[in-house]
């Protein structure tokens, strides 16, 4: 089975806004099996949707649309689907008192041209809209379906979800599915990994094995194929196995987590607290810990001490100390955190300091150059670090291991490496 | 003129990444004048890439792509372009040379797969590529023009500013212009703005006016078509002036410019410097504040105290204070501003303490309440402020709100409203 998308609206077309819903859909078809053929956007225009909508629908069986759904005369959706399945549109009127129903709820006044959503092509299935007012529809067009569905992506992805999913599904009953697993690493190149994971790489045709490096690290992503879900997940669970023993420090999550969250995790189910001296993240680091709801139950507090003066007045950094060694060194590193250690009375204090650009740096004390320091209890040390890039890569980087270093002294692992 | 836009990438296709190209090109080819037709995306297929650019060719004078150009079997745009132009592939020495030297410069191993780049149709007009190795070109198909590029984003655009767009203006030259200004404003909610602003709205069609709102604020965008840019920046200035003495208090910026680095810059030329103390807002204002290069000039140091311990120790916030008023108070608000005051030997504080949420809230202080207290030699005042949404949405809307109060507080504007 293939499929097309053609995605509607002006606004597309001037650049106004970006097309996330085609994406979004591609993910979705790839992992029930169907081959996307190509997207296209159109304007709100009656002619080129009809002839973009006539083109995909001889090319492929499915052809889904997003947008154009909406009361105004812009949106001409509606009508080209009809024409096109030559059918006539009728009047719902339960979908017009549920419209109305939905104005009055919020209380807002009804505009008569939203009943102009209550027509739908005559033997069409009609797609509950469960987030706003425009329901869509599946339509018969030849020999294959036409979904039609709003371009608002809460109400597009809702919609596609309840409906629309469920209803490809059942068109090719006995078809595999796709599941795909992302396990996250950091603080390891991508080159690295991939020389570590070379003969998964090669020998491994179910799943596939892909991979692919951004700002918080490299994701390992496992792509299986089977007939049930149960079975995809025992091919993930088989490789994914294989893939934490050849990995065992790096990976600090699947799919969707976020260090800061799992990290956050890790602190509370240990009854640990945590405290940050920063100087070059300036302020990132306590960003992203406090971004996770419930974080005040182990985070007691930051510092950014950005100038000289407030290390020395937070701390006690000796100020002899920072003019011999520099601001940028492993000693005040570790003053800094064993500082953050004592005044907020936290089990645990990490600290930053570094050259996070585009100026200050010197032949020996270069751009991207940071010195992490680590305080508990049981001592304090300091660590080196190398960022590249831009100023927001640096900081971005920068806060990224500090948090994977909190991860592995929690756990008990090695810092580095 | 017309135009249509073939993104080309399996990956697309499978919904791993986003086409953000065919926007951004979108926006520029509006800007020029130039209507554009359509986009679509299709996969690295050599037969559907010259379907698409075939029936793209036929219906509009200009086609536009990007990706499919790099060094694999799999980067098939080069031999579809040749094909459908009619002309062989040519092998340039010269950029066998350049794209070597580059893998020398960053001290890489020369992949071979690479020299596929040196290939470009028969009299085409190169594209340099000042970002990466692969250049695009520029060929005649029929009375039309194909210009290819790569995909990857920041070379596509340097690549189009440099040469397409000199190019396509030169296509045109009779044709007249769009130039937009975008005027940012914070502080303001849409509707208020769109009733201040309603006269100009519902009068002006040359520059049109836009309103957008997002997270940062509610930005307005004036639109002038004209022969030239000079008429264009006529229109723009006419306008825009009207704007700004409707609007004297809420613009803080225009086009791309940043809450943060505007303020950073009212600061330095000033010679006031700052200290934050961020309760709610958990060290994301000294982030932000801190993304600016060269505000180790101006930033003295931030206090993330999230605990009440730590509001306590940093600024001697009496715990009895605490415990009468709460930690979300204005008299714990205006505490914490003169504590980071003093303890940093800042010119200028300011504090938050509120509910980020999701949990912590009460009917009395609800989730999304923020205090901001503001202190300098001259005095303390506190601020309440309501923010709704997400932990997320609460945290950067005070933050934004937060830099707005400092912008005007220097600027001696009054803080709200």
């Amino acid at each position: 089975m293939n499929a097309e998308i053609v995605a509607i609206g002006t606004e597309l077309l001037l650049g106004q806004s970006v097309d996330t819903n085609s994406a979004w859909l591609a993910k979705e078809l790839a992992q029930m099996g169907i081959d996307l053929y190509s997207f296209q956007a159109v304007g709100d225009n009656e002619k080129r949707i009809e002839t973009a909508l006539k083109g995909a629908c001889e090319r492929c069986p499915i052809v889904l649309t997003t947008g154009g759904l909406g009361p105004t005369v812009d949106d001409v959706t509606r009508k080209v689907a009809a024409k096109l399945a030559g059918k006539t549109l009728v009047y719902h009127e339960n979908i017009a008192k549920e419209i109305e129903a939905r104005f009055n709820r919020m209380k807002l006044p009804f505009p008569k041209a939203n009943l102009n959503q209550a027509f739908i092509p005559q033997g069409a299935t009609i797609i509950p809209n469960p987030v706003g007012t425009a329901p869509g529809f599946i339509v018969k067009v030849g020999k294959g379906h036409l979904a039609c569905m709003p371009g608002v992506p809460a109400e597009m992805k809702a919609m596609f979800e309840a409906t629309v999913k469920p209803f490809l599904a059942g068109l090719n009953p006995g078809g595999s599915l796709i599941k795909s697993r992302v396990y996250r690493t950091t603080g390891i190149s991508e080159s690295h990994l991939n020389e570590i994971i070379r003969d998964i790489f090669e020998k491994s045709t179910n799943p596939t094995v892909g991979v692919l490096a951004h700002k918080e690290g490299v994701d390992v992503r496992l792509t299986a194929k089977a007939a049930t879900e149960q079975d995809a997940d025992k091919l993930l669970d088989g490789l994914g196995k294989n893939l934490t023993q050849l990995l065992p420090n790096y990976i600090y999550g699947l799919d969707q987590d976020d260090l800061e969250a799992i990290l956050g995790r890790i602190l509370m189910t240990r009854s640990l607290s945590l405290a940050l001296a920063e100087s070059c993240t300036g302020g990132l680091i306590a960003h992203r810990i406090t971004r996770v709801p419930g974080s005040s139950k182990y985070f007691k507090a930051g510092y950014v001490s950005y100038s000289n003066e407030a290390k020395t007045d937070l701390f006690g950094v000796d100020s002899y100390l920072i003019k011999s060694k520099g601001a940028v060194s492993p000693e005040v590193a570790v003053k800094m955190a064993e500082g953050a250690l004592k005044r907020s009375g936290a089990s645990l204090a990490l600290s930053t300091t570094g050259i996070a650009g585009p100026d200050g740096g010197s032949p020996e004390k270069p751009v991207g150059l940071v010195w992490m320091g680590i305080s508990d209890e049981s001592g304090s040390q300091a660590l080196e670090f190398r960022f590249f890039g831009s100023r927001d890569n640096i900081q971005f980087r920068a806060s990224q291991s500090a948090l994977e270093m909190l991860r592995r002294h929690v756990l008990g692992m090695s810092l580095k490496g």
